[in-house]
């Protein structure tokens, strides 16, 4: 729990029938997520970061086979984080809901009552430490009242959690060789991934979060942001794919035993990309290179593409930022958000994805389950939610406050 | 010493005669007062913070029963902070002073001379290494001087320390809890202490710093900064209370064994304060509510307040800020120093006290011992001392310099 | 390697015929530099900061008795600092160029091949894991023909190293004492040594490093940035010597047995500078005093200076802060680096020395070999190589770009 990266939960995993997790979005923030800026934890001090949790509903759920509970939801402030902050009033309600879209068949609340004693007993709960019930309590009923509302409306067949057309590849030991050797102190664990999961996001996308033994046939698109080790079954299975590809910095830079590939990366993914990575380079916070429409950070790829390759987007001194080869994208190295944001639209619509127009407001994110598709808005202020003409909200307005949620039902066709 | 929490001193004193304690005022910054930001120690570098040795006079007088020593009084630059600042000049006459000012019978510096070897060598003593007086020699001597023209003025019993008007009490076991369980990471320890005693003294009152076990029926004004147990026997006393007492956010929040209190906090207060608090919050540095004419910070009570509660100021959000019922007023959070100030205030008046119809200047306390009424600068710069008018000043300038000491006599009836 | 500290260097290679080290600009910035600001960590994180290295050549030539091996200079990033930048293009070549104009017979890298397998696998070397030539195998290269051009020029005989007229002189044991007693947090180490020896580089001028064991007789400025103990052998020297001399804070404050000199420091110096200091002071990052034209940081020793010393400039508290007495000068604090800088100039003037008109740009630095006169650009940006008129420069250009080395033919008589 927690963007947890200690075990391969993939192979783990094999004969499991369900997976669950524990959903603290405020304590995450000082805990699971070191990764953000201060300034983001200040600013999703009371709602979460908008993608955190989402992540790890999508990561779990393919985890699971596609079936999802949450074990533990956070129901008001935690104890355990440096600063226990308040849940924006709604928000149990709306990661309630949150965990609903993403495809969790079951949310049970830690805890059931505030303990008034012991090590947690300034861990609040659903019901205040004297019985009576506190705001998670309350919230948990209204989604109760509203889920009637909404089976009401269509029936449970509209709520069947179908896969998403964009799957983000997560490897386990990639993961474990970034953190083993990092060679930037910010490389390791999940904040790449998350990176590129939330700008998907940002585009409207509903993505899938799959272990690399996936069948990845039936996606339109496929991202892996740090895949720094190929397996051969997902090699076997690239030859084949009719998916865009879109391949961040390392990848295909390391063998099973974690030696650089020979020849050098992209190693194994040569025969999509055909460039080489002639050097690498981390670069501290503060240090920065242009690229055209944003800048670079944090890590890049110097590399040497072959011919029949394009160039998209340069470095300030000349190096390629963003290549592609036919279906397949390669991103030498890792830029601002909406850079990104930008160089995931084009891979999308060269794949045929409907995406936002504008890319979604900061903490507005959308998911679809079945028929129905949810809006959240992590704040902070109004957001508008993209509700197509002539469809009915059935949770939430149309300019949805921080903390709220939306709900509409797509047309069968849709 | 030191902001020094690891004991009861209240339980350990009771059948001490004196108590004496050490005081590094420039020291102090760089390792007591940690929860000081970075600012306050660059300001006070060279003065020391003009509040935290005057605390621990008020305190350490109250822990030996009225009668107070200073064991230790730095005289120079100290060796053992992060950084070693030069005192002001006058500096240590000034601490001197205000030692007597709160109550010493006895100053005693550390060191005698400045040791030319050894792991203390560049801890600076009365004499350097040499032998020669250094600046602390001579400060000293002139506050012997100043002590005989004082005397010679109206004699020692004008100097009889009697007790302040208003009580702030200190109870260890609450201190324990709040670090035991900080829910905030920078909650813990002293600073909420001297939050209060800093702002009822920037009003230019006296304080009595008074363990719960202390009698408080003279008092007009009793503080209960953070009170977070209140012991049956100050319960018992509360009852029959004349004073205006203000409470801080946690009062009443825990039982002798640690729990939650119940019925929910302020638990044994709420005949007195008639609320409940529904939950809580703690508030990273950075992250502020708005509150009528200020703002809040590091921590909130969430308070449902009962009728007859009058509420007089709210958070941003409508929770109540700053609450009172009869005499008794409740501080449901933390505010910055102007509005706590302000809070205060009113207190004040409405305990009969007369205040500083403006709060003094930042650096400039007051103290009174007897009928000598003493001012002192901390600085940065000059600071008008509020001398009424016909009293002339034996000691000082109405317009003091920073390091600076003033003092007057006060008529017999005031 | 890397301003390393913990034996005693000149002690030790007594009857070594030769001293090798280990030179890694970038990586040093993360970790032998910790004491300079992030900001110049980010602005010297691809070319080195443009004093380390030479000074480390500069004292291991001495430690070496003149002869001067780099054992392993690092050829493109590293993988044991925090992040790992990329060398600026020509970097390596402009390294390799710096270590012979300092006195180096041999350059060797670290290493041949980027390993491709094991825990270094991510530090680069002069080829790639997949042994094809990297960019620091074509800058090594390039120097190898550069230098026959340079041979081929005037021959071998106008590259012999001479001594500089500059002595710096570099005392262990004045180390140890600093670092075992700093009295201010960030006063340990090599960091006040540099700030001298940086100051001394912008007026252009060469720097040996001596131990106090040197004969220091041919030398016309003579810099004690940080003697804390002044060795015997020294002293003797210090009778007989003509050149001009400056001292910096902390100077013959210490006995060999870490005391406090008698009289008071700086005790065995006080024959050539007739003052005492009174009183030491270091300040917190961010507190400074004002000094003429300046002003003063981290450190400062309160003068009283006899008759007969000259008083250059005060802090403002009345305090001086530079001070001589003949050929002797004595600076009683750190300064900014333009404030040390012109403090320098005078003294190298009253030497005698010409020193550059303006500082020299702030990553430009000059070291002459012989008849050779190099120039280094560390950056950012074109610097103007301040080439006398009449003279043909043999490599790079007289606005020479980041990363670029520019060289010219003295005249005999120079």
């Amino acid at each position: 729990m927690g963007l947890f990266g200690d075990f391969d939960h993939h192979a783990m995993a094999q004969d499991l029938s369900i997976a669950a997790w524990d959903n603290y979005p405020l304590g995450f923030l000082d805990t699971a997520a070191r990764f953000l800026p201060e300034s983001a934890r200040l600013q999703w001090a009371r709602s979460g970061h908008p993608d955190i949790s989402a992540f790890q509903h999508d990561l779990y759920r393919g985890v699971g086979h596609g079936r999802l509970w949450v074990m533990e939801q956070q129901a008001g402030p935690v104890n355990w984080a440096d600063w226990n902050a308040l849940p924006l009033p709604g928000m149990v309600r709306a990661w309630t809901w949150e965990a609903f879209a993403h495809g969790a068949e079951l949310v049970s609340y830690f805890r059931w009552r505030q303990l008034p004693f012991g090590q947690e007993q300034m861990h609040s709960g659903l019901n205040r430490p004297d019985g009576m019930p506190d705001v998670g309590a309350e919230e948990a009923a209204q989604v109760k009242s509203e889920i009637d509302l909404l089976l009401r409306e269509e029936g449970e067949d509209a709520l069947h959690t179908q896969a998403a057309r964009v799957a983000l590849v997560l490897d386990y030991p990639s993961l474990w060789m970034a953190q083993i050797q990092p060679q930037g102190a910010d490389m390791a664990g999940f904040g790449v991934l998350l990176r590129y999961y939330s700008a998907a996001r940002r585009l409207g996308l509903d993505v899938d979060i799959v272990g690399p033994q996936q069948d990845l046939s039936a996606y339109a698109l496929v991202l892996l942001p740090s895949l720094l080790h190929v397996p051969e079954v997902l090699q076997h299975q690239l030859a084949s794919l009719t998916a865009v590809v879109v391949a961040g910095p390392r990848c295909g830079s390391k063998t099973a035993e974690l030696s650089i590939t020979q020849p050098l990366p992209p190693g194994p993914l040569r025969p999509w990309l055909p460039m080489q990575v002639r050097a690498v380079e981390s670069m501290r916070p503060g240090r920065h290179y242009a690229v055209d429409g944003g800048q670079g950070e944090q890590w890049r790829d110097l590399i040497e593409p072959q011919a029949g390759v394009a160039v998209h987007a340069r470095y300030e001194d000349g190096w390629p930022a963003w290549l592609s080869h036919g279906r397949w994208h390669s991103h030498a190295g890792l830029v601002n958000e909406a850079l990104l944001i930008d160089w995931l639209a084009e891979a999308a619509r060269q794949a045929g994805l409907t995406v936002a127009p504008q890319p979604l407001p900061e903490g507005l994110r959308l998911r679809r389950r079945g028929r129905w598709q949810f809006a959240f808005n992590h704040g902070p202020g109004l957001a508008a939610v993209p509700v197509p003409e002539g469809h009915k909200l059935l949770l939430g307005e149309r300019l949805l406050p921080a903390g709220g949620v939306a709900a509409w039902l797509l047309n069968p066709k849709d």
